[in-house]
């Protein structure tokens, strides 16, 4: 049965909240009395919609269905999970937990988005103190994995194992902070650099720009992969970790004052930092921004699910959650969607089109895709087996622009043990055209002596009724056609 | 002439500069009296020479020459650039620069990689004062752009200029720091958070690898591409900078008082690091984890390159400069051999192979040197006529390896006044052997309409007598073949 989650406030984090649970198949009932509520929510789940399911390279579960409540009562009824975005002031979240514990079961989950309180600190004069918990996103919380998950001493063990597993479900990385602190502890760290950032800013040694430039050029680059601990370890090299903090530990004394001070947010400051910032990144309104910031995300996201590493792993892991269910959804007869792409701005050649290698490029990630499905992983590779293209014919039938969304289709014109046929068809959804076409010829092999042999009987299980069912799809009339063949009239 | 750097200090950041320079076609002589600067130097090349190409879609320079010298003398006598990295004690540094300037001629630039100290502090007692900066740069040198160049008061700006021009010819990006502080900008920012990730692990709040997952799983993501202010610009929305200054400044006085002291690094809590990192990345050599970290970084860095945004908006500046001209090759001989090129290392896919659309990607290359041959310049182009490709048929041969040579060969099958067909094939002059072969059928379009025209005279008259040569040639035998076509006995 689908499952359904309560989202109470739905501003930036709640509207992502939203977002995630949508898209990952859940319902979800918002409450949020603020009149802008239901707009800003629409606008980032089309961010996200934009953005998510381009991370994985299977369809995302069907969308759950979405609605707007007028009360707490309406939004928390049976919910499976309730999940609180209120403005940070202790007194409003109580009074929201008030509203929500009397009308939702004893034993829901309420999680709340603070970055501030302590769970314990949350739980005061609740109905069902243990029912609250930390569960603390990072924006944008639709692409973003991580959630701080922060029980208190009454938090019962079962019950934080089940909101783990909850979380994991819609393809977070819940980590279980094993005690409370102020601001848990992925704010903290943000804290500490944002006072420095603020004092660097004051007394004008650099500017909002170029304190950015220095950490997307620098070491942001290094943490979105390996974070801090690992990163130092590889720096201190052959010597070990111990040499190296021993090694960096003695600039601890050394007197970078302001690292232990705290900048007093003077008006001036705060007009400052604003007008920097406008310099900086004035001339993009914030949803180009938010797309700027998605895009570059998905991209790294993909770079690293490539490479099987860091939230690339959890992205795959995550995946292989979401395959069956799109393996069980395409035993029909209907050509199988399993690839979407947006066309990148290094697509484009000197024509102002997508470049024609580039269509290759898709065709040959949709096959791949097709591969995936029919069980081509890495334990199958690395038995020395493998499909290689040998062939491709594509025709190039309209243009592509930059940015515009492209998907694939693709059909089995013909399957055996030792080859698989296939024709794709890549389509602008926007208005439908096809902008391409591309039929391709993949030939199993033995990939240590790179000559054809017959695919291994877990491939064939799962190609051969796909076969079968598009074996009753009529033909696409370009298929067998040779280049530059006259059309018939 | 090939410019000539002297790198003085060969541990893990002065081989990082060594890769630089040298991949940037520099020649290169170290001084490092360490008996393993050697060996180690070595594996840094090793790891730049494996990712520092894949960032780019064009071959690097030619790599300059390496020369280990046993006296500073020997190393900086008539460089072009001085780089000094060695340890982080005043009086080395010191010393080091007497040696350095004793041999070196007046003007020569030497920088300094410390992390700490001022460039006022360096330059105090030394023969010239003014040719020493500091050139801070980020491990792994050869992969991460950015570089702190802090002048002093006296450094002339002529000087600082030119330093500035040299750092971006290598393929970084060098940020000015405006007034020297101590641990001028990045560090400072580093130093914040490690403060605080030692009391986080000292405190058995979280352990190393905890903390490495809630950076690499949430806010390192964003910074690697948008910083902290532009983060937190996106983050407050549309109620703007100021308004998320004012809402996040308050808790700066929260009482999360572990932000403000020093922890006293106790050989307990350095055993304590030390046990949890082995405990998170033990299993893996350092070596392995260097090639991890670069492989990620490429894979990160190339997508932010695809989408011409934050580091990799540098990158394709850089390669804009990298570019090596296209030879025209005008030998009128049956076929036409137009375009050679080099298997990089972004070409190979999972089975260990160049990728199908990259075969693509060099026929259309070759297609479009062919153009350029028959007269399609910049000015045709923007008159409003091209030849966009319709279609092309490709057979996958052999396979290609990393870093292996490969040339085209172009036969014109048939040409009239809007179509122009091609065979491409690709060999391995090597050993002779075909990788792969393109049948491409082009046409020529108004590009203002997108419909098929007749070309311009000019085109014609080039065009026509190599279709008249072309027609004697026997024609290739998969001329015609469509997809999955039996080979007849």
């Amino acid at each position: 049965m689908t499952q359904f989650a309560a989202i109470i406030g739905g501003g930036v984090i709640g509207g992502g909240w939203v977002a995630r649970f949508l898209l990952n198949g859940w319902n979800v009932r918002v409450f949020d009395p603020h009149e802008d509520a239901e707009r800003k929510v629409d606008e980032i789940l089309s961010n996200a919609r934009n953005a998510l399911p381009r991370l994985y390279d299977t369809p995302m579960p069907v969308e759950g269905s979405l609605t707007f409540c007028s009360t707490v009562e309406d939004a928390v009824r049976n919910a499976d999970w309730v999940q609180e975005s209120v403005p940070e002031r202790l007194a409003v979240k109580h009074a929201t937990y008030r509203a929500i514990q009397e009308h939702c079961e004893a034993g829901t989950p309420i999680g709340s988005s603070t970055s501030g309180f302590k769970p314990s600190e949350l739980q005061t004069d609740a109905i069902r103190p243990q029912d609250i918990l930390v569960a603390h996103p990072f924006n944008p919380v639709y692409l973003l994995p991580l959630v701080e998950l922060v029980p208190s001493a009454v938090t019962p063990d079962a019950f934080l194992e089940e909101a783990l597993d909850l979380l994991r479900g819609i393809g977070m990385i819940p980590l279980h902070i094993r005690h409370e602190i102020d601001a848990h502890v992925a704010d903290r760290l943000l804290e500490a650099v944002w006072r420095e950032a603020l004092w660097l800013v004051r007394d004008d040694i650099a500017t909002t720009q170029e304190i950015d430039d220095i950490i997307r050029y620098g070491f942001g680059l290094r943490w979105a992969q390996m974070g801090l601990f690992e990163t130092y370890r590889v720096a201190g090299g052959e010597a070990g970790m111990k040499h190296f903090i021993s090694q960096f530990g003695p600039c601890l004394e050394w007197p970078w004052s302001r690292l232990t001070d705290v900048p007093e947010l003077t008006e001036a400051l705060v007009e400052k930092i604003a007008r920097q910032s406008d310099e900086q990144s004035g001339e993009l309104s914030i949803r180009e921004l938010e797309r700027l910031r998605d895009d570059n995300l998905v991209g790294m996201l993909r770079a690293l699910k490539d490479r099987d590493s860091a939230a690339g792993e959890h992205l795959n892991r995550h995946e292989t959650v979401l395959m069956p269910l799109v393996t069980e959804n395409n035993r029909h007869a209907d050509p199988l969607e399993l690839y979407d792409v947006q066309v990148l701005p290094s697509w484009i050649d000197y024509n102002g089109h997508m470049t024609e290698f580039r269509y290759l490029q898709v065709f040959a990630d949709a096959s791949d895709a097709l591969l995936r499905l029919i069980g081509l992983d890495q334990e199958y590779l690395a038995s020395g087996h493998s499909y290689y293209t040998a062939e491709s014919h594509i025709m190039n039938r309209s243009e592509a622009r930059v940015g515009e969304r492209l998907s694939t289709s693709t059909q089995i014109i013909e399957a055996d043990e030792k080859r698989l046929h296939v024709f794709h068809i890549l389509r602008a959804p926007a208005d439908g055209r096809v902008v391409a076409t591309a039929e391709q010829m993949m030939l199993h092999v033995d990939s240590t002596t790179g000559k054809v042999c017959p695919a291994l009987q877990s491939v064939m299980e799962r190609l051969e009724p796909l076969a079968i069912a598009h074996a009753s799809l009529p033909c696409p009339d370009v298929v067998g056609r040779y280049t530059g063949e006259r059309k018939t009239a």
